[in-house]
């Protein structure tokens, strides 16, 4: 009997700058993973949760906020670039397009942009991606939903493997927002008692920081919202691979799926910024800064950078922010001032978020 | 940068007697909620489960049964009433309405009966509201699916604050369960063995007292649950508030959201009293009696009441019952009648209980 | 008030050889059901996660894959055959039908082949059973989609009661794995990115045996997934049923329901064996030869058995594996081949599996 020990996904010296990875799968977003994560996220836009409200402002139906658009793209995209990665370092230029609604097929590709070595760590190094999700290949409603680069941090299968290291060019992706028409016959305001009163355009001021009330405390549910995204990375949801060699890993623990407190935290934001949203248009920069485990509860602040108006749109206009997700974690004694007594608190993501909101004057 | 700290939800002083809330959000009812919910609560009503069962009956398909109407419809009123409350006290005469399908929108609203500071302790007081969930308002088939009243134990956000004390009459609210015709060319009794052979109307005796066979363990899956259903009480989720200040909580602990066991107490029941029935009516009264937590197993019984005619339909029959759930506790070295040497039974749940059966005379 | 102790399922003197048990409920599958459980099993075949995949092919849309088909059917019959099981021994000529799509309503039946008392146990004994599923009875697309035997471990509830020991025949089922048209016109190569280059039938040589790359940690979620199947056995859910006589049971825990390893055995082993399966054809024979317990990681290997034509499909081959399931478990200071140091490898699960490959040549 031969044996054959299977490996899945790529390490570092099988990425080669300039080449293209068609992703496996594909998922249609069916309505159970429709509601699995938009609760989850905790979002509060009534886009995602109301039908009546969302076929009103113009959209085919419920919409999936930014989120889970985001977790399942990305999520194509594990096998080939991280299933075999230590942590994910950055987010970057992140476009969202098109709508996508239940029903919808997502299939992927990226293109590896640069390859790097470690200089302090010889089984590791970096990979530099460029990814394109598309949803409805092939049909008449084919549109590009997100673009985006990463970088991310992969180990070496041989420690002693040549890289085939470099840097090439991004392509250019046309990612826009898709935004349905204002129609003034249409009566907005017998909706609005539906979306929270003070998230409009007219109430983000750029120099304010908005604590935002709610934590949620994340369980190893977190194996299993993973698993349900096709994510297969094994940082995740192998507890025997860390057990075996607990020091290789952040933590030595199972490191919750930076997806999981990426989409928590737009959730969180929601009823304060994004209620009244109709779509997040791009994320310029955004990066994990801590790990988070099975057990940790997550908070979220927003601060309001800038707002101006929508070229094309009176009755919208553009917020600039960024969201910043915390954890707190017992320090006996000390005194933080953004923390309680014998508490300090860790930041662990951070995100430079443009959003597109409504003017209280127009709905 | 100014820095704003979030409160979501009312405290106990800013409820006024006789003030409307509309709720936010609104809720389409997709199949992965339908799904999550109808198989936790372990309900084996046959018109939850089995799409040609239902049509059979004369419903559209699938039909929420009564705990997961009573789920969505509650949680749209959460954060306007009980975001910031201690404990649920009373239901009160929650009755039914339409029937809910998926792809249902429910939206909800709340009027303010009466506020009431507490004797013994100066942060809390309590708030007695009554609520009606309407599905797919606007449109063709708009209808009420629930109006109930209810009584919660809030916290005061400023101790010192001065309440709007005072109560005012309930409004008069339409809601009686719709029943699908019985159609004496059908042939029932081809489906019959999809339902228990001991659960018609003929079965269900007054003056006897039913020990459902089943227990169920709720873990910390409780937490995922709740957000499911939009339900943003922070008793359920934030574990960093509990550990803060545990003194301040029921049990210092997470508390299971009533919810949970209300329908999983009608779930563990259905084999024996619910498989029969077309629908629930009215709770008249119900109560948490003691709270639950991540670990505790949760059993059920019903106490036959009384069963009479209904006055326009042969082939069916009301029954009222009692439907009580519990949990056992360690208790070393006692004996307790109604529990194994050791532990001792702790009755969790009440519920005043009355359903429209079918009779095996006619099915 | 007269008390009744409800007991639901069957008990080890209730099975006649010769008896036939339509069980209740039935199930319709929705889209929250097939994402649970799809996505948990990690399977990576293209026909159940993308609708566009699965129409090329000849489907009519996302294809539930084997291990679901398998879990809704066989759960059918979990109150009527093993409620009050202690274990389930064996799988036997498990063969599948017609494709299951999402919508579809399962409703099974089951004939008492055997019943026999233990030599060893006076209060357990064993149940031989054989059961099929059908879909959309009564509807113009009725058709058997799965039809086993298996024999179960069943207690008595009166361990004097006399038994109806004794063996009759198996009935004979029709049911042949149904196989879309190969349409020559058809470009499957534009979709073949989507599915593992490395797993067509030219791939899977007899003689190898593939160690699948991935393990999947088992949490207590295996609760709630055993209950959205309508598996009511309490050895799954009932903690306090545990802790009265932890003697009673295997491993003195609650045990994971051996269709969750049976159908994350399926998924682990998919990207090397299954992605370009168009369906099972047959599980010979099945075991579960250890019990899994929450906080086990599952790991899978297939051995290729043989291989050969398909005699009506020139595009088509038939293989024959055997797949099995292992956990790692702790064993100090000891060595063992298939281990790491201080491990031992225990194996859980193994199925004789035959697989409808794709021909590389042809797809």
């Amino acid at each position: 009997m031969r044996i054959i020990q299977k490996r899945t996904g790529h390490f570092l010296e099988d990425f080669r700058p300039g080449s293209m990875l068609r992703h496996k799968g594909g998922k249609t977003l069916t309505e159970g993973l429709f509601t699995t994560f938009t609760e989850f996220s905790m979002t509060s836009n009534a886009l995602a949760k109301n039908a009546r409200f969302a076929r009103a402002h113009g959209f085919d139906g419920l919409v999936c906020p930014p989120g889970l658009v985001m977790l399942v793209a990305f999520s194509q995209t594990v096998e080939d670039v991280s299933e075999n990665a230590r942590t994910n370092l950055e987010y970057i230029d992140m476009r969202f397009g098109a709508p996508v609604y239940i029903g919808d097929t997502i299939e992927a590709e990226t293109k590896v942009l640069g390859v790097r070595a470690s200089k302090s760590r010889p089984d590791l190094g970096i990979v530099h991606v460029q990814s394109t999700a598309r949803k409805n290949v092939g049909a008449r409603d084919e549109a590009v939903v997100l673009t985006w680069q990463r970088k991310v941090q992969v180990f070496k299968l041989d420690a002693s493997a040549r890289l085939h290291e470099g840097e090439v060019e991004p392509d250019t992706i046309e990612c826009d927002l898709w935004l349905p028409a204002y129609d003034p016959s249409r009566d907005y305001k017998v909706l609005a008692h539906l979306s929270s009163r003070d998230s409009y355009f007219e109430d983000l001021e750029p120099g304010t920081r908005i604590e935002h009330s709610r934590g949620r405390t994340v369980t190893d549910e977190h194996i299993h919202l993973t698993a349900v995204l096709d994510n297969t990375s094994q940082v995740h949801c192998n507890q025997f691979m860390i057990d075996r060699d607990p020091e290789r890993y952040a933590g030595g623990r199972l490191i919750v799926f930076g997806g999981i407190p990426f989409t928590l935290c737009l959730g969180l934001s929601c009823p304060d910024v994004g209620d009244n949203a109709l779509g997040d248009r791009v994320y310029r920069t955004g990066q994990h800064t801590a790990p988070l485990f099975a057990g940790d509860t997550v908070f979220a602040s927003t601060e309001i950078l800038a707002r101006r108006d929508h070229v094309q749109r009176t009755d919208l206009g553009l917020v600039e922010t960024r969201l910043r997700g915390h954890k707190f974690e017992r320090d006996a004694g000390a005194e933080h001032p953004d923390a309680p007594p014998g508490w300090k608190r860790t930041q662990i993501f951070e995100l430079e978020r443009e959003l597109v909101v409504k003017r209280r004057s127009h709905y």
